[in-house]
């Protein structure tokens, strides 16, 4: 049965992900059948929106699909390639370069077996760059240069991909103090009719702990218009900023930090460490008291400007500080830790809970809260939403894990739709269409199981990749 | 495929619920089959006793089945109804008002699609009430019609309830200083063969720092004719209440704290403490050490008297202060936190975790704790028991996880049996009916993997519904 | 349907634990083929190595199966037996006795349902002792009678049933201060050919709280030959021993303590918390942070001679002390708690994470640290595995959640292949068994989803009874 890696074939099945148990997944196969074709709403990821504006052709294979994506790096990375082999942290890679990498990941094509990476490459590979071979050390060459032919070609390039891809709203990441030069190109672009929205992320901006805290928000100062030398004028500037945002048309505020803690601070104790901060004199428990209260503020002025707030904390970022050292942020070690909601977030809710203009979209790397915390709180809270399983989660068994532990206390208007959260931009379709089967084959499960009418199943089908995301993330 | 609001139907499948694998659902048919019509035996759950003393009609749709209860109203709150509007707190709704919220809930039937309130109510809709349209913004006035027609009819009273729904025993929950007249009434009227038990819950007698608590000991010593002056009075006020509990049938003693942690205070720093509570000269650390203390006197006092020792820790009552002073506790904004039993309880457990009196039925809605703590406790000591999915975690899904969680390290035998907790009445044929379906679904599963023989698990089957509460709860 | 006891077959099904859904159930029974006859590795477990160099009769049905077993134990405690009744910590038991124990196990037959050690033990008595009878109060003696006879018999003794069980490796569990007799004679003997190794298992000498800490690590210094009256010495000391023991075959050392914190103590601290340890003038606090710094101070010495380090932490250990005071540990009330890797591990791995020779196998019994810190952590450092399910986690069901909640993440390569931990001699082929059906029916899972090509399936159900194991333990 073995087939040698030049023989075996790549052919992603048409009922991939959908249940196994046969009357299931006829069941599952016609509500797919409602969602597969439905445009992709995008409203949280890391891709570069210069992409759009260049539109220049992607530079090779590896740079595409390696070296960037810490999902597959980290992995080889453990199976024992140093990053520096796998060109992390490169721009220019070599002809030579981007095939040697590639060639690693292809001999290595085993270590991903089971891993959401693996399934998205490979529907990357046949659908969009139509690969017949499985990767293996036999195949690797030929595969690359079936890529590198069609990044070649016109409709490989990043607007024509956008558009076959069925892309309508593709939100990006953002620094309060980027200048939005790209955002503000694409809107004026008369050529260009896709909608790519900022994201406001201000963490460093909150983490008065940080080093380089002070020179950015003195640029945030400058950018604003407004001198951030103390407290009110930092919350101004923010608050500036945020407008900034809004007018180019984004509808997020997105917030990772270690904890979600929204403790408020009395505004002359926020001054006082806020000065503290700026001289290099407060401890590191002031820091994280300031960022706790301002994550407060961000939730005061998302009551005002209106923007969506995202919380996606609970992460230990750069776990192994040589290779932090090495090579940045964005490498594959950062580690979950334990994470807490109910309490957390409880004097933000005391105060903003069933505020009309408040929408805040709770992520999590610990499933525990799942059931325990989240949906209770989305389950009562009009304000809050269970946001779907992301980065280590977001795979097969987490996702069915994520529904089976929230709808029963939720129910799925109480979720947020899918998120890619992706800065792959070729896995965008392959990430949707997984959510999609998915979602799909858990309300297969409810029809099958009599809970649910498959009319029914059907609308939410329906709703999750289009009313539900569009109201959640005001899109 | 979309059927509008009226003419879809409501007929709950008799196989609801049952594995979908064709030749596991016929196994676990048979195993549901043994079970179906057993007596229910409700050992812990919040309906009033003076329902059948009374035995009144029920006054409308909405208070019977929306308005007190907050697994329902929570979800309409979250779409974004108010409390208000759904008439919580409410006892006198006018016949507009109930049609008005009982329309509310019909349009967003949506939202509690995937929702085992939604799996009751269709229940209870088509087999209390007949109705065979699925609820909308269309039927719901034929709807509330119908039920309203019900109502007024004498086998819609509490008792033919009773009777009609197979209920053996129903254990109430109530207040240590409650003169327990609902229940003398009617363990003395000669026409009224039910058997309704008192359970003794003191949460707020051994919770020092709660606001109230002087009144409450000042008011438990006068109910049992003791002097609550001091400490040794209020142990004493304690042990005679819960002998006239005993006396009119408990079984069981109730107690849910924000955790289970029973730390021993010498008896002089008892009496401290409880001195300088009732002069509100504690600290929130000696008031919290004290009901730790509590706890493990009322489990001193179980071995002594015998009662139940069921314990529902780890929550956050009241979550949103607002909505609690506008409407009250149980009001749908109680949220789960982490729990932790294996050190909380071992100072309980040392002293009389292997005493033949003491039975001790953990119940959690942290599932981490299932296979992490209740299981292998439960699995050694003879007087503990893991106690069934209780409140978010009582659905179909969730009693799955627990059945595989607890299994495996515990067996049957040491879980409680289905508990229902519920104060809303016409949901407890449907609740106990959901857990046979349940179970009967996991044995079958048992069996069709070989690990289980058919004739054992259909003995599990009808023992988990009869002699395992039974024997826990001491019924 | 239902049988009485004696009429009841014992026939464990050749399809047992293999996916129920028919179209899965076949590609698991083909992937199963492939590994149901490979030999067993066992690189951890606590089989005692002078079984093979006295190669003697084991002495009664009872103490071969029961009183030793504290799985069995535990759960026949909870039913109500007391340990006594047991036999637990006898060796000398008498064949009425014998007879007695054994009749209470089978008595309660019930208790066990559901659980991996009733899954076992019928394996074992169906496959190594031909019982044909389900195990009941009826049934008892006769099969009392069959396994005695058994026992008497040649092909019955220790070496007979390694070679005939398939064992290739089994690692035993030894103290650093044993003189390892036993498995020098072993290694001596020339009519054994099997490999029986030891593991280095020093958590008492690091536990310097501990009862008995300082006659341990004098001894330890003994046997050493190394004066440990000082830190330099302790240290050496456990240098040579670990060096005698890669002598020896050992592959891995073995630690399990109640966290896995990693604090690094500067060498004067360390010297001095030691000193004061051997004078009884150490607080608690220095104790652990000692221990602490050790299993750091482990991790060095394994870079440096190669030992694989295992880490199993997380058990409240003799969680009722009256128990531990009359039978002594490992008595069935060492119960879990909440881990943590992510925080703890941090020194140790920023120090030695990217390390050539270290190896470091997570094993945990907090099942919430899979996804979020073990897979994590395992998918990005070279030197980390995440271990098999362990303990209470060693059942069908919490594997099955294992994978789902690993392999997303970290695939399959970088976990352990299985362990089986026990004292259990008999239950050795029964437990690999176990776990090879398990992965055949995840994997069959991933075939039937159209995530994993059949052949690539069947090469990773061998990898992970082969290469796998060999290479994580260094077989």
């Amino acid at each position: 049965m073995a087939m040698t890696g030049s023989t075996a074939p790549l052919a992603p099945h048409p009922d991939r992900l959908l249940p196994t148990d046969p009357s299931v997944r006829s069941i599952a196969r016609r509500l797919y059948r409602h969602v597969r074709e439905l445009p992709i709403l995008s409203p949280h990821g890391h891709v570069d929106p210069r992409l759009f504006v260049e539109d220049a052709a992607f530079p090779d294979p590896a740079t595409l699909l390696v070296t960037k994506d810490h999902y597959v790096t980290r992995i080889l990375h453990a199976a024992g390639f140093s990053l520096d082999e796998l060109g992390v942290g490169r721009d220019d890679l070599t002809e030579a370069e981007s095939r040697s990498i590639w060639r690693a990941l292809c001999s290595r094509w085993d270590v991903l077996r089971g891993t959401p990476s693996r399934y998205w490459l490979e529907s990357e590979l046949s659908e969009i760059f139509g690969v017949e071979q499985r990767p293996s050390a036999a195949t690797a060459d030929a595969i690359h240069d079936r890529i590198a032919d069609c990044l070649a070609k016109d409709e490989f390039r990043p607007r024509a991909l956008f558009q076959s891809f069925g892309v309508e709203v593709l939100a990006t990441t953002d620094d309060p103090a980027d200048d939005l030069s790209a955002h503000r190109s694409l809107r004026e672009d008369p050529t260009w009719t896709g909608r790519v929205i900022p994201t406001f992320r201000p963490d460093r901006y909150l983490e008065a702990g940080r080093p380089g805290w002070v020179e950015a928000v003195d640029r945030l100062g400058e950018v604003a218009g407004i001198d951030t030398g103390d407290y009110t004028g930092y919350v101004r500037a923010l608050e500036e900023r945020r407008r900034r945002f809004v007018e180019l048309g984004a509808t997020s505020a997105d917030h990772s930090h270690f904890d979600v803690r929204t403790d408020p601070l009395d505004p002359g104790e926020a001054e006082r460490i806020y000065r503290a901060a700026r001289a290099d004199a407060a401890t590191p428990e002031e820091t994280t008291a300031l960022r706790r209260h301002m994550l407060l503020e961000m939730a005061r002025m998302s009551t005002e400007d209106g923007l969506v707030m995202t919380l996606h904390p609970g992460v230990r970022r750069n776990h192994h500080t040589p290779t932090f050292q090495a090579h940045g942020s964005d490498t594959g070690h950062d580690i979950p830790v334990r994470a807490e909601f109910t309490e957390a977030l409880r004097p933000l809710l005391e105060r903003y809970g069933t505020h009309p203009n408040l929408h805040l979209v709770l992520f999590t790397l610990d499933e525990t809260t799942f059931s325990r915390e989240i949906a209770p709180l989305a389950g009562f809270y009009p304000s809050v939403y269970a946001g779907a399983p992301w980065w280590f989660l977001d795979a097969p068994e987490a996702v069915r894990r994520f529904r089976g532990a929230v709808t029963e206390t939720a129910g799925f208007t109480r979720t947020s739709g899918f998120i890619d959260d992706t800065r792959a931009f070729c896995s965008i379709p392959a990430r949707h269409d997984m959510s999609r089967r998915l979602d799909s084959g858990y309300l297969a499960g409810l029809v099958a199981e009599h809970r649910l009418a498959e009319d029914e199943a059907a609308e939410v089908a329906v709703e999750l990749c289009t009313t539900i995301p569009r109201g959640v993330f005001k899109l």
